[in-house]
């Protein structure tokens, strides 16, 4: 017995040790469940921003180039594809996964369903946390972002969106679980596709919301685990049927 | 066929008619759910405010009633149950159902799952809807407030409570969905008690909340329809096998 309970504190050792390392992405199973720890990118450091160059666009009467992909005369040109926050890098739609791969180090995900553990939620806005999900025989991108909307009160967006077109991301259900303290909060919806701008999508506050209380109740020692299961919607469903 | 047109009509029309009448509380049921229209109770004409007075007693150092239940030397006196915002009300547990029917003419329900209908959303902030809800025995209460915690930013926050006590709560879940243009946002959890203050959950964030612009995207011609189902937990259930 007293073995026992031995091995399992040098198991749990193991387990806190592992999330606890900081500036490593890692994924290991858990209770069946693809668990991938991922580390913040906190987005100061860069500048000017995109989004501060687009303000200033707009303070300057042109609109910034996240709301005019009809300008944009090549279809596949993706003009604000990478989600990082503050990356100013503009390119088409098959070479954003090797971007994302290559310049930000963005770790890719097998599986349908995984959980998606954010590690230092404390650190201040702008914060984004990025994974790559690959299922069903297409890649999506999980964004969490902390940013300050209202200045002085930090919230967190999470949203999924699909390396592809916006026809091929309406056959997608996805769904954002966070689950604790007897707690749970779930969100489904179809996922958007990086043409349309994940931060046009932040912005228009259609994704979920969580408030830096919510957030806490949600978080388990600075880190907040959320459950991703992508399905194909019905109407994907219904098309395969025929 | 147009027999069958013009009488599908009119059957529109009666429910759209059902819907749009002001200030009327009416329970109708569609698809086999019961469906509850509430209507706004904006609560800015009494003063002065609970929550102002608190704000009051908060700024002179007093610490306000609804955080002080250690104070309370009756544990059945209930010091700020009524939930309207605005409602100064105190009273003992017993009789807290009837203070709300008979003086703020909130409607009971019956039925383990019930669409609440909220209408004019558009209404500013400070503005209640409520709805008692009795069910398994107890009767529960549905809170939807809209409300600035930041000036200017209103958000809706919404939540269950138990008008009971915190033990009772402990042996429920309740569960509010909102579901409309392919998202859908569930949030479950335990009751709180009435005993423990609508306005400390609220403030605390420990509910439903939504940015207007989510709650926009979840509501039609200005009505947010959120279903509810309470059940008993897992705990409840163990005990009662015992």
């Amino acid at each position: 017995m007293l073995f026992f309970t031995q091995c399992f504190g040098a198991v749990l050792d193991l387990i806190h040790l592992r999330f606890q390392h900081y500036k490593a992405k890692r994924v290991f199973s858990a209770a069946g469940q693809l668990v991938c720890v991922v580390n913040p990118t906190h987005s100061l450091k860069y500048a000017p921003t995109r989004c501060a160059a687009a303000q200033t666009s707009a303070e300057q009467g042109v609109l910034p180039p996240c709301h005019h992909h009809e300008a944009v005369h090549d279809p596949q040109l993706v003009p604000c594809t990478c989600p990082l926050f503050s990356c100013p890098w503009e390119g088409h739609l098959e070479v954003v996964v090797s971007h994302l791969r290559q310049t930000h180090r963005i770790n890719i995900l097998q599986g349908a369903e995984i959980v998606f553990l954010a590690t230092d939620m404390h650190l201040p806005a702008p914060t984004d946390w990025i994974i790559m999900h690959s299922c069903l025989g297409h890649q999506f991108l999980l964004v969490l972002r902390k940013q300050e909307k209202y200045e002085g009160h930090p919230q967190f967006f999470a949203t999924m969106m699909l390396i592809g077109t916006p026809t091929q991301a309406d056959n997608f259900t996805y769904r954002l679980e966070l689950n604790r303290n007897q707690r749970r909060l779930k969100w489904e919806a179809t996922p958007r596709s990086v043409l349309e701008c994940v931060d046009s999508v932040i912005s228009d506050g259609d994704c979920l919301v969580l408030n830096t209380s919510l957030a806490q109740l949600f978080s388990d020692n600075g880190s907040l685990a959320i459950g991703i299961a992508i399905t194909t919607s019905k109407v994907h469903n219904a098309e395969a049927e025929m």
